[in-house]
């Protein structure tokens, strides 16, 4: 079937047009200049933009949303005290039902701000997820969370799991859902561990993805341990020999940045995740210097607390104006970039986050005529400094409609957070 | 006449309670626990809060509301090309109907995102923009900013100019405007000059309000032309002799905060702005520790690009955790009193930003029954890290209702959007 969305104004590289675009099945088909043509508008199901913004949909690069009930369960404490005190003892509690609620409450907070595709690393209950992902229209890169600090033969289940994981959903409805090999940190897998788990990935392909210099005081412990940066670590056991993506590297001089340049390692950049718990500030603008792949991440909401894109991407252009004092540090183009098809490439899919043909179909719809947007000409600098994620209105992923005019169309919105009421009721 | 407000969640300091409010004229007249009795329920007009939030309107400390059509008219600028190829021939340009359309089109953002109270720095129709608060229903604080690089005739007519706004407004509707005086900055007002407003503003007790130390090029060029800080040379003066808010403080030393401490001075922390242009951070908990008041500012939509005091609250609780590599700096409650009471004070208001007994009745309802801010019981937090401002629903200042279920009363945003439209195409 195919689908013609006319009267929009599309995001381009250089700068926004007034256009439209037609889509076959989940793939965009054309795209083109000004009102479409009497014959263009015969056959195709046709949907009028009413002079919206076009734009891709955003890219999620880390997150983990079986724990969304722990939104502001605890704030503004100290790292240790946060995971013993919140973390851990909460996440102990969760079940495969808390898991899909909270994960399906995740993804319509993520439809609702725009995001076409996201990134789940979790340890719980994954074919679940994948399955729900599979049912809501939704997109989705899983990785079956690691950790290595137990018994070989619980590291080998794990490992099997993420395997039997990647077997069975990785490509799943046209790549619709994606799946990653995810060991937890260099700091809670044993080096061996790693090395079986990169092993894996490069006998198989898969893309790898783990936590790595997130908090200056793992890259003081690694020192300590092994002697070394955990990426100068990573490199030394061939972790780098296949595709690798490492979430936060917050702590990482010249000479880490280069080994991971050398490498093609992809970073996903957490910004508020790694100010709330006071990890500090990666240096993103030396990263893309170096020409690192970078995408941008919320991470959980137990440390951001939202799932919402664009407040990534506003805070991503100012705040690394703020560090290196120099304006011109992280433009509004950049950052859309990082949170679109530079997203899409870090976590391996070479199809998304622009809008083009024989990209897949995942695409919002904004409402610029709001008094916040006035003049709404300069599309390209309010898309990251002044949108909100509620002036999204329509989302599409793969070419299906998930949202229309602020109502979901592929979930019940009210019966989820019913479902979550209870679930929480059950943990607290 | 007595409104009572039930239903509601309050917030409290220390934690939020279900509860109601009664509001006589413009002022809060008593606030209970729980339900409200039958008694209670007959002869007032009455609100079914239908449990939402009710917390104080936010205070934005500083801005420009007269220059909103500059909102992404040139980002990511060095600030001398921004200010020569984008502010100044465009503000030239700016006459008595730009500036009264903007302002609208600002009231209509700051109401939407749940301000009721919020300073002006201008030099343009500023009795108009007066009439305009008056008329609309609205709070705000006037500064007629004065440069003075210019003849002492110039000099003279700005500050008579600005005598005359305070003689006919501060006061007007029970407080509802309220005048300060405003000389742009001491890079721009000769020592003479600035002595001048100084003696003014101590002959009939006004708060002076002034631009300080916002760039580390103005901190350097004071060196060279005074031999000293700004904060130094402004004491030197004896402008700190009455009570003062400057706006920015971005470069100050502990010796600087000292003065500012001793002296009572305020500080309006305008983080977005100071990020966006890249003049750096502001230090902001050292600030808070030498017992500072601190307000929050947006600027003006030329360097943020909105006037969203919530985006402000959320970027100063999460950024100044990040600079300090402390999640501990800055929690919730604190950002929230910054951009509440303690923003009242630093504007010189002892009586809103607090939801008590005697204080003025300007108030904010909330929608808690969003997935984002799932679990909702969470509110101190929420409010901080996770709520958006378009959660709020309705808006009261002075007791009247100035937005009522994301309905504005006392503005027609469709008019002021098609004279904001008309006054653009005069400029562009």
């Amino acid at each position: 079937m195919e689908t013609l969305i006319h009267n929009v104004t599309i995001y381009g590289e250089e700068a926004p047009f007034y256009g439209y675009m037609t889509i076959k099945d989940d793939t965009i088909q054309s795209i083109g200049k000004g009102d479409v043509s009497r014959e263009m508008m015969k056959g195709a199901l046709k949907i009028d933009g009413k002079g919206k913004w076009l734009i891709p949909g955003l890219i999620n690069t880390h997150g983990h949303i079986g724990s969304s009930f722990l939104r502001g369960a605890g704030d503004d404490l100290p790292l240790q005290t946060w995971l013993q005190t919140v973390m851990w003892p909460n996440e102990a509690k969760f079940d495969r039902e808390t898991v899909l609620a909270a994960a399906e409450l995740s993804m319509i907070e993520m439809i609702r701000s725009g995001t076409t595709t996201f990134l789940d690393f979790y340890h719980l209950a994954m074919p679940d997820v994948a399955e729900l992902i599979l049912d809501r229209g939704v997109k989705g890169v899983l990785g079956r969370g690691m950790i290595g600090l137990c018994s070989k033969e619980e590291q080998d289940q794990k490992l099997q799991d993420s395997l039997s994981l990647y077997d069975t959903y990785h490509g799943a409805d046209n790549g619709r859902v994606s799946v990653v090999l995810a060991p937890h940190a260099p700091y809670t897998c044993p080096p061996d561990f790693l090395k079986r788990i990169a092993d894996a990935a490069n006998n198989r392909g898969i893309l790898l993805h783990t936590h790595c210099a997130e908090s200056y005081k793992e890259v003081e412990d690694s020192y300590k341990e092994f002697g070394m940066h955990p990426i100068k670590q990573l490199e030394s056991i061939g972790f780098f020999e296949q595709p690798a993506l490492l979430a936060h590297v917050v702590h990482a001089s010249e000479e880490e940045l280069e080994i991971l340049s050398k490498n093609d390692v992809r970073v996903s950049h957490n910004l508020i995740s790694n100010l709330k718990l006071g990890s500090g500030i990666a240096p993103l603008p030396a990263m893309l210097e170096k020409g690192i792949t970078v995408g941008l991440g919320t991470d959980s909401t137990a440390s951001n607390n939202t799932l919402d894109l664009f407040e990534e991407l506003r805070m991503t252009a100012l705040v690394h104006k703020g560090v290196a004092m120099d304006p011109t540090k992280i433009t509004a183009n950049q950052a859309f970039k990082l949170a679109t098809s530079e997203g899409a490439k870090a976590v391996g899919l070479s199809d998304t986050g622009v809008i083009k043909e024989g990209y897949k179909a995942d695409f919002v719809l904004i409402d610029p005529n709001k008094p916040h947007l006035f003049p709404n000409e300069r599309m390209h600098s309010h898309l990251v400094y002044a949108v909100k994620s509620t002036d999204v209105t329509d989302v599409f992923i793969h070419g299906k409609q998930v949202m229309k005019d602020q109502q979901l169309t592929t979930i019940d919105q009210e019966k989820v957070l019913a479902d979550c009421r209870n679930q929480l009721s059950k943990l607290m």
